[in-house]
């Protein structure tokens, strides 16, 4: 046990993120400082939101360029920015992951640990944490960013759909868009991690929900496995038409992970005062160009009189324990399905965070480190 | 009498509003049909959304070349997609604008009428009454779309600040965005109709107001005429340092007129959980071209966790004798300074049109057809 393979930065991404963006290297075995725990991982999740925070680590050192290495205030403010999801303790941020991301660095995620060295501080050796470890198998974390977790569940749902995966669909689907029976639910990237969370919990207030994939073989999934009511692959050439005839009545509310040319083909279909829950855009985050914003906003906005907010699982971080029992609940009850996708060892890091990109994934991509050591 | 001045469409425009769009002619005095009255024609009012109604037309008469001339409810049905702005008599729309418009037709628009042959209908010769007459001197309108006014104010203010333009303003200011005191409030398109109400009411409010606009002249005026606490010109190539200048701690609220990219800047310059009210996209109602998005949409929306919502003034109103009641008592309390442009006569009313899109006017422009008669 004395070194620690990581995953570093070999470059930051301008355009395409590719696999040797990444590199395999043993590292130290670090030690914890006071106040730190020194922790192993077992879990790493793999999200969108982490292309974010390389394209706002690149895009920061070009406009700085001496600046960037310099670790200093502003840098820090100039990520948040683009990248402010933290996880939180007590409902207090759990982590300040607004650093500038640099080559040579372990590559940042959120994982879920176990505790093998508390050092002194008010954790306890054996804790399972969420924190924000990175791509490695043992990390040095303040103790104060590790929020412990009462295990209810297999772990891969702890860091996936009863953190911030669940947490966000959950803040979106139910907090911001709201659905009632009888309406009609559109959710783009939705048999992605977010999306599969999403559509479930509409259907669970009763809405007919409508899934928009980038193929037909997860079209089949959401309606045969998660009872999505229809489905619509945006590749087709009559995307336009089969969202029309896959929500006769139009659309009450969409829950958008995608923006670009998917949004603007959704709020046509909208009806008058529906809502939309903004999540994401996983169309844009790979584009080297500059992003294209939906034609018809905010035309469409105005005409329609439609509502559209964007999101953070971290704004309702003080109501999380309830959200968390709430969606363990549905699991226990099979009202909510548990899509993952987990991988072993953190050579496979890398091509799964490449693939949530190429559309490769259904449900949650989490990599496992370790086995789990209850 | 017995002749009837009207301004009619000679083509319907696809690119840039010309005056040579419209021409005067001489028609027959329109005769009363059952359920109508015969009005005699105040005030025309001259309103950007007309160039919509135009918009609409000519796409529906481009998608269906046969359909257009036939009056069908297909035809009524594809307009009010892009000009659902009616006017309401005891909360009810007061008239169904939904018509394609067609060369040779009356140009449309709100107008402020005096009834000289109430033909049996409940209405009262006399009668003061809020109607779409149109750019002509007399019409014969259906009783049930006429809106009886009780004149407290002078008439252009029932046709402008009383009517359609302040209660859009109200909807939009008071009801959607809702600033309190100290926040920062920008209003675009400042100058215009909406615009000088809409920055006043924030001001009632309690809030800092910065306008947007087009030029130092109408941006001198706001500050020294009405009281907004900053300007900026949209045209300065310094326009977002501008603008971050005149608002140091951000932008809590945007009401918003203009769309493309004054609205990519001034989102740019939100503050977290900041409000936009959307009311209209003059920048774009004049284009040939597709209109452009805000490249940062939705992206800004998550990261800020923004809410954008469109609005009309026809969604509330069966408050709009409140509302009325509310801006008259600020109107005489010096608190809301109206400003108006009035030209006579119904051969200024093209260029009058045309020249909202070329920001000529500051405040809400109006064509006065016949004297007061009261």
């Amino acid at each position: 046990m004395s070194t620690n393979r990581q995953v570093v930065i070999t470059e930051l991404p301008t355009g395409e993120l590719r696999e040797d963006h990444f590199e395999l290297i043993e590292g130290p075995m670090p030690q914890p400082g006071p106040g730190e725990v020194l922790c192993r991982n077992i879990l790493v999740s793999l999200d969108p939101a982490a292309r974010l925070w390389l394209t706002a680590s690149a895009a920061y050192r070009t406009e700085h360029p001496g600046m960037a290495y310099e670790g200093d205030d502003a840098a820090a403010e100039a990520v948040v920015e683009t990248a402010d999801l933290s996880l939180t303790r007590d409902a207090q941020p759990l982590r300040d992951i607004r650093k500038v991301l640099r080559p040579g660095d372990v590559m940042d995620a959120f994982t879920l640990c176990q505790v093998i060295d508390a050092n002194g501080t008010d954790l306890t050796d054996g804790d399972i944490v969420l924190c924000m470890a990175g791509w490695q198998e043992y990390a040095a974390v303040p103790a104060a960013w590790a929020r412990p977790i009462q295990v209810v569940s297999p772990l891969t749902h702890h860091i996936g759909v009863l953190a911030i995966t669940g947490l966000t669909a959950y803040r979106g689907m139910l907090q911001i868009a709201q659905p009632v029976p009888g309406e009609t639910v559109v959710v783009s990237s939705a048999a992605g991690a977010v999306g599969t969370v999403a559509g479930q919990l509409a259907k669970i207030r009763g809405a007919r929900v409508v899934g928009i994939t980038s193929s037909d073989l997860k079209n089949r999934f959401l309606e045969q496995e998660l009872g999505f009511d229809a489905t619509v692959n945006y590749r087709s050439p009559t995307f336009a038409e089969d969202l029309a005839a896959a929500a006769p009545a139009g659309v009450d509310v969409f829950f958008d992970n995608a923006g670009g040319h998917i949004m603007e083909t959704v709020l046509e279909a909208m009806v008058d005062h529906g809502r939309v829950a903004c999540c994401g855009i996983v169309t844009q985050y790979n584009n080297a160009e500059a992003p294209v914003g939906p034609a018809n906003v905010p035309i469409v906005l105005v005409v329609k009189r439609l509502r559209m907010e964007g999101l953070t699982v971290t704004d309702f971080s003080a109501e999380w324990p309830r959200a968390e029992r709430e969606l363990a609940g549905w699991i226990a009850a099979g009202r909510l399905k548990v899509v993952e996708e987990i991988t072993d060892g953190l050579e496979t890091a890398a091509a799964g965070l490449v693939g949530l990109f190429a559309g490769e994934n259904i449900g949650k991509r989490t990599v496992r480190v370790a086995p789990d050591p209850r």
